[in-house]
């Protein structure tokens, strides 16, 4: 049995295991005050170009979703997302826990462009509805969809113009950053929102989101929002030890490139036999759309997860690949999965 | 400089890192849903004695306390502590700001006793203020001393009489467990107790605190708790895994048995000296009064933390130990202090 | 100028005016432990039979739907709305201020069903999702619309087999029961779901919505929820005076009915001049869809609200009548509005 | 039976409710947006000399505590009060339900001092702990003490000097500005506090407090709160109406003498008879030490509530006059009381 249903099924890269090994016994200042976190902040720093920024490492998404949202808003305000947004499907609600309304809108893409944006500032004009305050984006999106440059910019230029803070999930930043259709950079990205964070748990570390904060009123007391919501990991330079390793030698980017090679012999193997696909993606989650049978027949041999009923025959699946996805693997599922389909 | 200001300096035990870096190239389910977590977990109900206990290993441990907390109470309802008790003072409101007031006695030694509750039982009786529904103690407290079996024997009838949940913050249990006046086991602390938590993070893991929930009001839906307030590490295995190695030869109560046989040769060195404590603890943390000169020239070699201002040429610090701390160290440290005491 | 534009513009009936002067000068127990509000909720109980019936009698409509929801959610629970209804819309994210997701569905006629109900549960599976666990529905809707009996015992069935709470929001439950196609009763609102309010703010009082519990796991600590959330009036004497008036000598009922036929005048008014409606309401609510110049043209006399845009020429407007309105000024918008529609 | 025990026992003053009638068959703007409203704004800027303040004008104290401290707060900080400080007591945590913690100090007599808010500030000086940035005091106290001018300019300039807001609950601000020993004005409260409100529910009305924000920081947005919390009163044109009553012909000023001077015989009364007091107030609350069996005898013919017990035969009662108390009702309890305690 070989998984294919997420990108956080396998540890950490050996090299980043390795660091952690080397400093396990020596002795670490607590709660992320630790040199190895100074260090990996300002790796980060460089990388992002922005020498201005307040970088804080967490443990997971959701964690980093939710502080981030609860710190930015005030009580009557709420985040604007895209209906399949992470924030408003898979996190229990973690944002409406801390009070605050996610407001939708139906996007086939799972991207938010300044129309959507719009429509949602039309509804919401006086004290009788919450205060549309922030803009909640995933790159890539949660259906491996990614933004252009073009379009972030965009979307960039209409949050400034309406006093909307706009943060961009990176949790698999990695992946749309080394796509073969991707056209920004990290400064990029650094430039363009306000708050972002690049994603370590599944592109080669154990866990750690890197959030970068640029614009200085998401600034102050940040560190005492990581406390109050049980986030501050009392060993954080277990963080900062990854991100040092994922920001030297190019491991980030090396692990994310693997991924997306591996889901694109996938996905090439979905379309030569003939698929498509529920949304197209040039990252390590794929979504073909496959007939029941050959997915029951799959399931012998691989694990996915199912996303979405197309008709009565036919169901939209997951594949993922991560930086652990072993090539012999992807190899030996496409022979599979050609004798299976017949092709 | 040697730390002895926390017990969370160092990594893991080597024994736990090594399992990590065996088990980091597999593929394991997602979400805590793992086999090492499930096996963490059988040898844990087997130490407790309790088949029928729910298990859910969590990161950290003001997390834990906000989730255990925050499941557990209606909306009307508070927790009551001990004035030190952690979620009253260190955990930034993480309590309050899941919407619980957090109930307070004057406790000198740190413990909370069943008269001390029925004040504030005694002062809440109807709607214009908050109803008391769980009571909250830490073994060992924050300042070091501990519950005796008859202790908790005493407390957790008063609670059954009352309606009034007993939970049992187990930060530092090892140390409890492992001191030379423990009079009680694991397996009691699950009888009298309706939920508590046995915490690796200060205790040989990189950090993993694995609550036990016994009270059947507080089983359901307890995953959707932990989820929502981010706490759901996607690759909980790694959590699975260093209980595993925990509740495996031994190894929980080596660790701690190791800390307070270092901090029993502070406690030692300081009584030799002549100097009196802030409070009576047989565990790794260590409160002497000393003179501030005598700390000013300590902290030249030695990081150790204030924990109260006594008079003015007398500070009440505090020295804890680990699993890890060095032998040698702790001597070198008692040369230096008889030294430097003058002693 | 004269006001359509919502159903809470005048102070109360003058029966009520009366009752609350007279009882002015007496003194009363705080906190709705007067006698007055005894024998409203007596009055109450006898109305809709049910005799076990918890009923607590609150200021505002958003304070009323924030409290019930509040108190019968666990942190993870969701209530499940239409999207038009009031919790979603237009009351500021009061019910995500208390930490709660709202779920929506689309419904054209802003009324809910088993079938959009299922659609939601089908979504909402595991520990990632919130879980749904009430569903609360407006009767009659925000668009004037209103629930047959035979809609409501479907609900009702559903509901129970499925385990959700069925809360219905009835701040204008008196335009809806007395509407002429009504087929139920306050009992048999009482009998179908679990909680429930009967709206006085839009019905003859000055304030008040009796809300009424009658699933006997709401029940517990109720009052604890009003004085959390800043609900329970000092003087609530003045809600259960205003009560006893409205069930005694059929006032609730008289009211509304005036209501009703003040907006069937208008309603016809608008059908005999050809034009259509957003929503086919049979009570005091009535969106006609009229020409953007005749909107201008009746706003010098009139006022009223734009509800939605139709399209460049054209705009759903909402007309509101109350047990105040005027009959002579319904007659004469009546004429005006022949008159400037040329008709 | 003539009661003691609150001042919110009879509905309104005459002149009030004579102003609700004459209003009650008017068309008014809702939710507080009508001229009555706008009227009595005028009239209380005017009083407190501040055209710049914003004011708002809500239903209940408690409700007004609780949307103001959650207002200014952001989730991280924490307000501080006095022990017996009413948000800390009587209202069931709704500080804390809006997440935030509220830290008390030890005052004998109820009022904070710069002294006892330093002892906070000392203690919380980092993340790990909450943020104090608002100081809570209320005047009257809840034991009927009150500020002077030179205490209240003394914490207006500590506050100020350590950027924390200064919040003034003035539920019963009429009888601390109307005592003998009073030496302050609305206009010195306006100009030292950065919010605070004047009540109107214990001083005439049937409900009502006046909240002035004069910080800039503490305004925008408020109607949104205010919405949030199910705050805002649909015919918000009943509250402007009292207000606009108690700020004309002084009736503001009156209710509070009259309260007291009714007190004030009281006062005497029991001193008088040898009796001692909780607290020394000069207020409409006065707290007489009495001895049991006497309490037991005068609750034949008179409520009054118990406040606190001082030993096994005496305890401190609480009794309550308003703007309504019949001098009648005290003269003849007076007598009485001569008679009971045999003096």
């Amino acid at each position: 049995m070989y998984c294919f249903n997420n990108d956080y099924s396998e540890g950490a890269h050996p090299q980043i295991m390795k660091a952690l090994i080397e400093a396990s016994l020596d002795q670490h200042s607590g709660y992320s005050m630790d040199t190895h976190t100074e260090h990996a902040k300002e790796l980060i720093k460089k990388e992002i170009q922005r020498e201005d920024a307040d970088i804080h490492i967490l443990v997971g998404g959701t964690q980093t979703n939710m502080i981030t949202i609860s710190a930015a808003l005030r009580p009557h305000q709420a985040v604007i997302a895209a209906e399949t947004g992470h924030i408003n499907v898979h996190e229990t609600g973690a944002v409406e826990s801390t009070g605050h309304k996610v407001l939708t809108q139906y996007s086939p893409d799972g991207k938010l462009t300044p129309d959507l944006i719009q429509k949602t500032l039309d509804w919401h004009t006086d004290e009788h509805m919450v205060q549309p305050k922030m803009v909640y984006i995933s790159n890539t999106t949660e259906i491996g969809t990614q933004y252009t440059l073009s379009e972030l910019e965009s979307l960039s230029r209409f949050c400034r113009q309406n006093g909307l803070y706009l943060f961009l999930d990176g949790a698999r930043l990695g992946a749309a950053l080394t796509s073969p259709i991707n056209d920004m950079s990290l400064a990029d990205i650094a430039r363009l929102t306000d708050v972002f964070y690049i994603g370590g748990t599944k592109n080669g570390a154990l866990f750690g989101e890197a959030l970068v904060i640029t614009h200085p009123d998401l600034k102050p007391d940040f560190r005492y929002m990581i406390k109050q919501k049980g986030a501050m990991l009392a060993k954080g330079f277990l963080l900062g030890i990854q991100f040092e390793e994922l920001f030297q030698n190019n491991l980030f980017y090396d692990c994310a490139s693997h991924a997306n090679e591996m889901a694109a012999i996938l996905k090439k193997t979905f379309q030569d036999c003939g698929f498509s696909f529920l949304s197209d993606s040039a990252t390590n989650q794929q979504f073909p759309i496959l007939p029941n049978d050959l997915i029951e027949k799959l399931r012998e041999s691989y694990e996915f997860q199912n996303q979405q009923k197309i008709d009565d025959s036919h169901t939209a699946v997951r594949f993922v690949t991560s930086w652990a996805t072993k090539e012999e693997a992807v190899r030996r599922f496409t022979e599979d999965f050609r004798r299976l389909a017949g092709k």
